[in-house]
C-alpha cells in the first residue's frame, strides 16, 4: 500500500535561497505518513493515545530544489518491519511534472505511553506495516 | 525590569525574499519571555509545572527587515498587569547599530494545569509582573 | 470576495502545551492570503515579480486552541483599502464544528522589486483589494 | 577543527510529544555548521555572495530527545573532502550533563551564484575543509 497526499509549499518553508528549507523536508515526510496511517484507518489523534512511534533515524537525499508556491506530491510506504522497529520510505515529487525532488527514510521504534517503554511493534499494529516489494515503487518511471 | 538577550537569524528562519519571515518574529519574543522569567527566577520548565501562560493576543509592528546571521537584540518588559492578564512587551533592535527592526506585545492569561481553568494572577507571580513605567523604555534612543 | 481554504494541523506545528504554536497562526494566515490571491488570478510566483506586499503590522486574536490533526478552515478578505496600504483580515475555525479559533489582520505596504522603493497601490491590483462590507463576514454565524 | 556552539530548546521547537521535533536538529546542525565557517574566518553572509553549499544528503540519529529549554552544545567538523562534495558531521549533547542527544551529517556540493554551475571546491575553501582524523571526537567520553 503506497499512500499519496499533495501540499503546497508555503512562504514560511522557503529560506533564503529561494527554496525549500532542508529541515522541511523532514515536516513533508511527517505529513506523508500521518496520511498513510489515516488512509489505513489510524487518525494520528488515536494512534497517540495507544502507541507512540519515535523517530530513531532519519535521512534525506535531495535532489532538484522545490520552490514557493510548488504542489508536491508525497508518496509514503513500508519499506522494512523488524521485531520492534519499522521504516517508512518517501519520495517527494512535482505534482504537475512528476519531476522528483527528494527522497528518504524514517526508521520508528514502538514506545508505550501508559508503561514509558519501548517494545516490540503490537500485533494489530502489523498488518498495517507490510512492506512494499520494490524498494522504490516508481523505479523505471519516467 | 527590562530583559535582555540576543540571537542570530538562522537559515531556517529567513525566506524567499531574503529576511525574516513574518511569523518568526513572534518565536523571537518567546525568547525574550522565558529569558525575562529566567532572569527573574522562573526557568520555564518550572513555570509548566505550576502555571499555564496561554497567549490570548499578539501583534507586531515591522520596522526594518533582519536578515540572515543579523544579531538581534531582544528587550522584553511587563507593558500592563490587570487581575487575571497581563501584557510583555517587547523591541527588537540590531545587536550592533541599535536600529530598530520590530515591536510587539502579547497578552497573557493564567491556566491552572490541575483544575485546567482560567485563575487570577497567583500572589507568587504578582510581584514579577511589575510593568514598567515608560511604554517603551528606549524612548528618546538615538 | 472571502476566499477559504482548508489546511490539516501538522506534528511540526504543535508544542510541548499540546497544541498548535502560537506563532504558526501568522503562517496560517499566509496560507489564507496567498490563496485568496490564486482564486483572484494572482499566483504567488506572479506576484513576487511585479510586486512584493510587505507585512507592516499583523495581529491575533487566540480564542480557542487548535490541537494535532484538527481540519482547519482558514477564510480570508481585505478589510480596508488605502492609497498605499491595504488590511487583510482572517478568521480560523474547526472546519467540522466550524467554531471560531483564531482571528486577525495583516496590513501591507506595496514595494516595487526594480526601483526597490515603497509604492502606491498600483492601479492592476486595486481592483482585486475591493474591502468587504462587514468587518467580520461570520457576525451572527452560530 | 571542531567548532562548538551552544542553542536553548525553543517552546516553537518542541512538539505535543512534549519534545524537540525531529526535522528542527537539522537546523541545530546549520546552526553548527554556520558557526564552524563563522569560527574559520568565513561568516555566512560572505559565503552566499561567493559560494552556495546545497546540502545534497542528510542524516540523523536520535539516541535521546531534548527538552523545552534544554541547554545544548553542538558540535561540527569536518568529516570528508572529495573533489566536488564534503562532509559535514554532528553531535549533539546536553551542555550540563554531556548526554549524547543525537549525531548526524550532511552531505554539501558546491554551486556557483553566478554561473549558476555545480563546481569542484575552490581552493580557497579546500584548506578549510580539513577531515578530523577521528569519525567522532568523542570517542571514550563519558
Amino acid at each position: 500500500m503506497i499512500s499519496e497526499t499533495t501540499l503546497r509549499v508555503r512562504y514560511a518553508e522557503t529560506d533564503a535561497m529561494g527554496v525549500v528549507y532542508y529541515a522541511h523536508y523532514l515536516t513533508y515526510f511527517e505529513v506523508g505518513r500521518v496520511e498513510f496511517l489515516r488512509q489505513n484507518g489510524l487518525p494520528m489523534a488515536d494512534v497517540d493515545r495507544k502507541l507512540r512511534m519515535p523517530v530513531v533515524e532519519a535521512s534525506v537525499r535531495y535532489l532538484r530544489p522545490a520552490r514557493l508556491d510548488d504542489l508536491l506530491r508525497v508518496r509514503s510506504w513500508i519499506g522494512e518491519r523488524k521485531r520492534a522497529s519499522f521504516l517508512f520510505r518517501y519520495e517527494i515529487r512535482h505534482a504537475e511534472t512528476s519531476e522528483l525532488i527528494a527522497t528518504g527514510e524514517t526508521r520508528h521504534a514502538c514506545w508505550h505511553p501508559e508503561t514509558e517503554r519501548m517494545i516490540a511493534i503490537p500485533s494489530w499494529l502489523e498488518g498495517l506495516l507490510t512492506p512494499e516489494a520494490p524498494e522504490s515503487p516508481d523505479e523505471g518511471r519516467p
